[in-house]
């Protein structure tokens, strides 16, 4: 209805959004808090939480207002004594964090805790009722079965805050009685791209910890080094879309511009593109389906003059292949990737591993621990910690026999 | 709502529509009847109608048994003496082209005759509510405030065919609430992409008949050569969604896979893309919001690694530059420029005058021809015939001295 809808556009104010930010001194966190601060009229902070970074935490509270904050037991006391002067509600402990986030206050949960500790407070979330803007891949990729099942039951939006998901989350925008033939998620191949297995034998954390394009966690950065944030991308986007995964490819594009792609059954492609910055999608994610004027800088094409593409190299970058095989196998697999994944990058952060040895320890882990076709929460749980306990015993004693 | 909508893929099938196909010999008209031919269950030719290729339209008429057909007086007896046999009613005449689309029977019009002529019968169609499949770029760059008027009172949609305009109406689907920043139209650059005047003085009929991307009809290919093309699409977008000259960017982009973007206020775009073919548009603005499963070739980025993208040089290139002074100064000027561009492709097919003279008939024409900022459609016609006699003269007698 291009002449009627195109003339028609409609200036309505939302009302204020109350947010609840889980994981507020992370990238994401921060990130989020700046969108806030340059949006005073369209959101107010209700809850933030962090684990360990109690100095930065109470600086955002003081700076934002919260109602409540939770925090890691060991930061309990110092911040309680920092914030209850500015009548600010200081908690601790996972019931807490499940807590806050079902206050009738709270109209939007950005949950953006890093790793498996962020699937119980998520599904708390969905359980009230609330809307999430979902920056933890490993919601999904974990218990994607149990999470979406339960988003439907109680009719919850999940919005995608990773920018490859954003990218196909906006391109579905009235497309959604469409089927998705395929989907491309683009990778910038990071810092490792076009290397081969002899060069990651002797990659060092700080090569690793390089990202060409995108300013993110340590974590993910390894992640982004690997490929396997693009596996755990992929199982992430099945979920979120209900793709199988001969539906799922994945493009290396070195610049970053174009985010992802679409492809419907008439054949065509839609794609969402933009300089690489995080605030984007998160801005949408929080609005949607309202995109609000920002100043975030604009795309030029004189500064991109060829936008590059290649297939990626999977003999290489093993992590993707493996990805797929967890997303092909299902039940518990990918929790257990990603649960091995965690703690064989950590063991890669604390140089305990080398950086080529992270694939390995997450495809021992997958044939030693336990298959379950259809788990339960309390399996995914079981799977997570045996997991960690057999990648954690391969890194630390296997590895280097 | 992902999770929701991404489910509930309703597979409803939409009744079958009755389609008058205005220009059905030409390329569009053609490519349109491929896909009713693909589709029998979704579509039924109501109307067809030519000008001059009275032994296509037979065929065509004989093969897809529509209601009625139009055809040009010269051609009128012998296409009745060939249809009447078919039971299908002959007609010719302007009034008759106008009659047959406001046809109860008639569920959507595909209005792809050439040039001005095209105008009136959209307008009747409009008159009579029905919805617009839109090839014919000239009448909205000739009478573009007179049909989106008419189109709005009438509650009648317009749909883009033109590959460029139907990547921007593609991107905007589920955003009609969203600001547009800008759009970037891409341009392939024709066959002369990269040359410079001097090259473009001494350039041949067959040199610029030769089009690297698209399969698409003579004039329109020496609009591509010149970039005119593009001038009118810049014109055509300016109409179609509500845009200033300011709001509409061109970028040269050789391969044609990206087929344009737009940009919103948050500074997001999204692109459409796919293999040049122009069956894909077509077919999307006959089942708007649907699309329908096709077995168009598909793009494949290992054909692809690299798409790249220039600014364009409107200093050679200058009907870029007169489409958007015609565009800033509104009025009559774009149907001054559209006549006067076209009596001048005329004139070059007909061995009359240089490639490099078209844009000056034009540019002359422009400067010449009475300026009428708020004119009727009687004043459309004159301004048009005005045109067309001076850019003859100018053509005929001038340009050699």
């Amino acid at each position: 209805m291009v002449l009627q809808l195109a003339l028609q556009l409609s200036m309505t104010q939302s009302p204020k959004k109350n947010i609840a930010i889980l994981g507020s001194t992370g990238s994401i966190g921060k990130q989020a808090l700046e969108i806030v601060k340059a949006n005073p009229d369209r959101l107010q902070v209700e809850v933030l939480t962090a684990q360990n970074n109690a100095d930065l935490l109470i600086e955002q509270a003081i700076a934002f207002e919260p109602n409540a904050v939770v925090v890691g037991e060991e930061k309990y006391k110092y911040v309680k004594e920092a914030l209850t002067k500015h009548d600010i509600k200081v908690y601790t402990g996972a019931d807490a964090l499940c807590q806050v986030v079902q206050m009738e206050t709270v109209d939007i949960v950005l949950a953006a805790i890093v790793g498996f500790a962020g699937l119980r407070s998520t599904l708390a979330a969905i359980e009230a009722g609330k809307p999430i803007a979902l920056a933890n891949k490993e919601t999904l990729v974990v218990a994607g079965a149990l999470v979406t099942s339960l988003a439907k039951e109680k009719g919850v939006n999940i919005y995608p805050v990773d920018s490859e998901h954003s990218a196909i989350f906006q391109c579905l925008a009235g497309e959604f009685n469409n089927k998705i033939e395929k989907i491309y998620l683009t990778a910038s191949g990071g810092p490792f791209r076009g290397k081969d297995a002899k060069f990651l034998a002797n990659v060092t954390k700080e090569d690793a910890l390089k990202h060409p394009n995108w300013n993110m966690g340590a974590k993910i950065t390894i992640d982004s080094a690997t490929m396997m944030n693009k596996g755990l991308e992929i199982i992430e986007a099945g979920w979120l879309f209900n793709l199988k995964p001969v539906q799922v490819d994945v493009i290396i594009h070195p610049q970053s511009i174009i985010h992802s792609l679409v492809q419907f059954e008439d054949g065509s492609l839609k794609a969402q593109m933009g300089l690489p910055d995080m605030k984007l999608p998160i801005q949408y994610a929080l609005f949607y389906p309202q995109r609000v004027p920002s100043t975030f800088k604009r795309f030029d094409f004189g500064s991109y003059p060829s936008l590059t593409f290649e297939k990626p190299d999977t003999n290489t970058f093993v992590s993707i292949r493996l990805a797929f095989e967890a997303m092909r196998k299902g039940g518990n697999m990918p929790c257990i990737l990603n649960a091995a994944n965690e703690v064989a990058v950590g063991c890669f952060l604390n140089d305990e591993i080398k950086f080529k040895e992270i694939p390995v320890v997450v495809e021992k882990c997958m044939e030693k621990v336990k298959y379950i076709a259809k788990p339960t929460l309390q399996d995914y749980m079981e799977s997570d910690k045996e997991a960690r306990l057999i990648a954690g015993s391969l890194a630390k004693g296997q590895m280097h026999n």
